[in-house]
């Protein structure tokens, strides 16, 4: 007997990084950050008293939502809190598209769009990159849709769009919804929250994985008017009343208040980024200039298959997908100096 | 502006109960556990490494599915992990049940099944309790559906399905799906784990939230033939590669390994509800016999709103809903000995 819904028979699922048990690799696959979290969080789990987990968590996660709009320049009303990015993405298809409400984005992007749509049974339309893996605006504009998921800077190849140039394009569509999927902002700096009051129809998506090393705890937001925060809560309310733990909220809040230190591994991932990138160069890859906390190498002398499988042997695990354009590149996350070293080293051997 | 889809503009969403900020109330609404979680948590909170958070969890919670699967005599393969069991409910209508594949379930149950229903498109029937607030699986088994949601103990009533009437019913429909959604089932002890071997049809969910005391961290899981298991982590992986955080899969894991504290406080509770239910019956009120940690208690000389709303006023909170059938009663989770005194005593006022 096959008890299967449609939609469990027909969807192909996202496919997210290895996550290797024993963790003898050196993890340069799913962007983490190659530095720990803020140590203030020492203090948080010794004062926490487990006690209080016998409580639901605050439904609408308030406490955070108060932080982070603290943070963003916002109000609370502007902030959404997920169990991570991606179920707050995964909401917001949900809230904002249907069948006759069509998604526009770039067609090389984060792969979970494909896959919110699908599973949504949202129609979309795809927009090449240009020639240099930028996402040009124009191409955007002219595609039918009721509205686009734009990631910035662009996963996998970290490239980005300076904010002139998203604010232009989000006031060249005001009937159309922009969904600005910011994981790697704090590596850029051009962040649209600030124009989230002017723009009614600009849904920020952040997430507390990259910049704030927490992808252990799972925690995502959006920011954007109280409306479209609105309709994020009332799909959130059809899922799980209670998507962010107890703990988990006091985690992120301890994480944000501490901008010294996120200011500082965000400066370090940063100017390792640009040592590990013209590292590369060196070697020969093409890198399109990265925004992000990882680089797009490829077009070395061998295909990115070989790069990748060839560096798993040697201990450094990168990601790899095996579709046009993209199978030319591995995504390699930036490391510490010491893994970015191995790292180059093991590549000389490889290309050699 | 609206960018609302179909679904946001046409839903209905679940009203958790509420969850007072100011903790001052005597909290008998959500059906938490009155003791705290077992005390072993204390030490994993100053062993653990804030660092570790740097990195995303284990994808498919491998480490907490084996504890479970240890804990339930299955094996791992058998068990799915989800950030509540809300979410895992969730995903199981989005993996068994479509457009084509109705759902069943009674009249009055867990309100949550129908806005899970309605959100993912799917039809259902729903099928009236018996007079002494009984789910009958002779009217289940005449309904048309793809398959059905059986709340055991059920809620709000508390009425408990005894696990030789479940293995009958569950073995008489082998086509249909069997949801059997065991929350409160450790306060009853007749689980029906031990026939998901046998039954291909079956898929247990239980929680953390209740007998655990971990309403706060967000767990909860399904039991069931592989190949179900295969189901939910389909829909799961086109939601959220990572639903459960890397601290949270610690806690759950050494709440499970402590059996003898998880015996004990359900021992109490249980016992405690023995006895709050007989002061309950000595004040007037209809109570169903409750295999829950929550007692149905209605028809005394007020109605439910009216016994809700005066026992707010005294600092105590309980759950109401102003439904037909539903108002006449209130639902009141088990507190500490203490809290069900002062309950009681607010009760004797409230009516004199």
């Amino acid at each position: 007997m096959n008890f299967f819904s449609e939609r469990a028979l027909s969807v192909v699922p996202y496919t997210a990084g290895e996550q290797p048990k024993d963790r003898r690799y050196i993890k340069l696959n799913t962007n983490e950050n190659p530095y720990p979290p803020t140590p203030k969080l020492r203090e948080l789990f010794s004062a926490f008293d487990p006690s209080a987990l016998k409580y639901y968590p605050a439904p609408a996660s308030d406490a955070l939502r108060r932080e982070i709009a603290l943070c963003e320049g916002t109000e609370t009303e502007n902030v959404f809190c997920g169990n991570g990015s991606d179920e707050v993405l995964y909401l917001a298809f949900a809230a904002f598209f249907d069948r006759n409400r069509s998604a526009c984005f770039a067609d090389i992007t984060y792969s979970f769009y494909e896959v919110f749509a699908k599973i949504h049974g949202v129609p979309y339309v795809t927009v090449p990159l240009d020639h240099d893996f930028r996402i040009d605006p124009e191409k955007l504009r002219a595609a039918q849709c009721a509205g686009y998921l734009i990631a910035n800077p662009n996963a996998p190849t970290g490239v980005g769009i300076p904010l002139a140039e998203m604010e232009a394009f989000t006031a060249s569509v005001p009937d159309k919804l922009v969904v600005a999927d910011e994981a790697y902002m704090d590596f850029y700096g051009q962040s649209c929250v600030p124009l989230v009051r002017k723009y009614k129809n600009l849904l920020v998506v952040k997430t507390f994985s990259k910049s704030y090393s927490l992808a252990g705890i799972r925690c995502g937001y959006a920011i954007g008017d109280a409306a479209l925060i609105d309709g994020l809560f009332r799909m959130k309310d059809c899922m799980n009343s209670y998507p962010v733990d107890s703990f988990c909220e006091a985690v992120c809040s301890v994480a944000l208040q501490d901008r010294e230190y996120h200011a500082e591994t965000v400066r370090l991932v940063v100017s390792e980024r640009e040592r590990l990138r013209g590292s590369l160069l060196d070697l020969g890859f093409t890198v399109p200039e990265s925004k992000a906390n990882f680089l797009f190498a490829g077009k070395a002398k061998k295909s990115g298959g070989e790069i990748y499988r060839a560096l798993k042997e040697e201990g450094v695990l990168v990601r790899y997908w095996d579709r046009p354009i993209l199978r030319d590149f591995c995504r390699i996350t930036v490391g510490t100096p010491e893994e970015n070293r191995i790292l180059i080293e093991k590549l000389k051997k490889i290309l050699s």
